[in-house]
């Protein structure tokens, strides 16, 4: 740690950087792409525009932000790791560093369910998460009544973004990449890569027909992975701010009674405001590389990871700079690092 | 991704490094000691003896592993990062790599539930998760009956690892350091820095109460991390191996029907087996820092770290040393980075 932080509620340094990504305001754009891993982050923001010069910063506790212009449109990429608590930190830390509208497209790997080559790319409409029950009794499994994984309700993906991620990547992928992209499936999104996901290891799960289960009981589900959820339940949240904002007065961070409010089923795309008025939404989409296939137990190489990467990359950028924010609902471009 | 893979179902490199993790049998030690971040892992293998060098690894998933000996004996610390599920990567992977018993200290930060100041060492007995309820109605909470927050039953440290955790902190504590070691507490892992945690940010958690409820329903009730619960609960799961190896032709990877066994109520120390022979324990404990007072609002300083991670780094690896396990559950020095 070398920054002093101030209040355990939400830890910032006095030039208000958040504890675990490390930004300020200003450094984090509204149109923002999370991807796992660093390299996958540089992948994208090769992409950016050469000025101004993209902004660079890994924070103590792993996370990457290359935030720049794409196309001369400001645009981050933030790479967070893997898992739902990762998502968390991501969503709820850059909320707090922006004004006005998210736009959040997850460009991940995933494992595929639904017979399709690796290298396939999926846009899932949906996606529910796929939790290990932890009252369950692993170890013994006997008598238990309880059931040893939970499946959640589905949320769905901010329709329109959903559907320019499909456009948009339809639209770059190379002729010779044979493998499709998909369309209209469910995701499920897992707390492990192995014992919720189904995999055999050597710890006793109790998962031998969880992938059966999963397929009986969600329609069109066709891929796992650790993260979509959390991102597209988030977005649907955010319509709660709008109770706790009523009050005009109320700092960014305030805490004040939430007033109950009608709402439309949850979707990752909901109505509130952050720092800059009350009308604000974060919407959100993903597009899922296939990296392992499950049934036939293949895995992608290195190589077709390089090639995919890169036209995946582009396609969700277009498609981040295709959707549209309404001028009043952009963070400030004074102070910022993509000011021009 | 730089190395191929193989299987879905367990992914590998054909010189058998795991794929999150990238290591490989001989480059992780039976002792391990298992923090959040690289800084943090880099302090403790400071203490590491110069001979033979430590070795290094970092995943390009964003793990760290050194290993090395301290004190003649060969230990390993892993940086994970934050979270369940980075937990559940190291656990399971890790086993995979690594033949005999696991010794598994965590060294991570805390917020302090009680009254207590920051820079406190808090010894956990045991741990409770809580989650998020994800098919609550955060945005609306209008009827809903569920509740928005489970909390699980509590699972238990390695009872002799833990007492030693105590033991090698005090002794090591240096005298000008005024702030207590406290035994005998519970933890409460949750899934999110902020809403699980009972933070209040500007998404509508409906998380005002949960502390006190916590408080009120979790006795010894002591601090708040991410990490303890899924390390305890993977440690007490282990047992169930023994009924998957009754087999004893089974590979180390096999699926195999799971046996029911009688088994003790979990506790992070159970009997089972991964590469060599059906006999072995994953035993885990845990020392957290005060980092955030809650009821104050203190936040530790930056000098208040280094000087905190100092000594119960120390502290921790004399534990793991301190603590016995059989020759016959060690994994093989021949081949192995720790090779005198």
């Amino acid at each position: 740690m070398k920054d002093t932080l101030t209040d355990a509620n939400f830890p910032r340094t006095a030039d208000l950087r958040v504890y675990h990504l490390g930004l300020r305001p200003g450094e984090v754009a509204n149109r923002i792409v999370t991807v796992g891993s660093p390299s996958r982050a540089r992948t994208v923001a090769s992409h950016f525009d050469t000025t101004p010069k993209p902004f660079e910063l890994a924070s103590e506790r792993g996370f990457l932000t290359i935030t720049g212009r794409y196309k001369g449109v400001p645009v981050s990429v933030v790479s967070i790791g893997m898992g739902h608590p990762n998502v968390d930190f991501f969503v709820r830390e850059v909320r707090e560093c922006l004004s006005g509208d998210m736009l959040i497209i997850r460009l991940g790997s995933c494992g595929g369910l639904i017979d399709v080559p690796v290298g396939s790319v999926v846009v899932p409409t949906s996606s529910v998460a796929v939790e290990r029950n932890l009252d369950f009794d692993f170890a013994s499994d006997v008598g238990s009544t309880e059931k040893p994984y939970r499946i959640s309700k589905p949320v769905s993906a901010d329709t329109e973004l959903h559907s320019q991620v499909h456009k948009s990547l339809a639209a770059v992928k190379p002729q010779h990449w044979t493998a499709p992209i998909i369309v209209g499936t469910t995701n499920a999104s897992a707390d492990s890569f192995y014992s919720s996901q189904g995999r055999q290891t050597s710890f006793p799960d109790q998962n031998e027909y969880l992938i059966d289960h999963l397929q009986a009981s969600v329609p069109q589900l066709a891929t796992f992975e650790m993260e979509t959820f959390w991102l597209y339940h988030l977005a649907a949240c955010w319509s709660g701010r709008k109770g706790k904002l009523d009050k005009t007065d109320a700092p960014p961070l305030a805490t004040g009674p939430v007033q109950p409010t009608t709402s439309d089923p949850p979707t990752a795309h909901a109505v509130s405001n952050p720092l800059a008025g009350h009308d604000t939404v974060i919407r959100a989409a993903a597009a899922q590389m296939v990296f392992a296939a499950r049934a036939s137990r293949d895995f992608i190489t290195p190589e077709q990871v390089s090639v995919l990467e890169e036209w995946t990359a582009k396609g969700v950028l277009d498609a981040l700079v295709e959707t549209d924010i309404p001028t009043t609902r952009m963070h400030a471009e004074e102070g910022s690092v993509w000011a021009l």
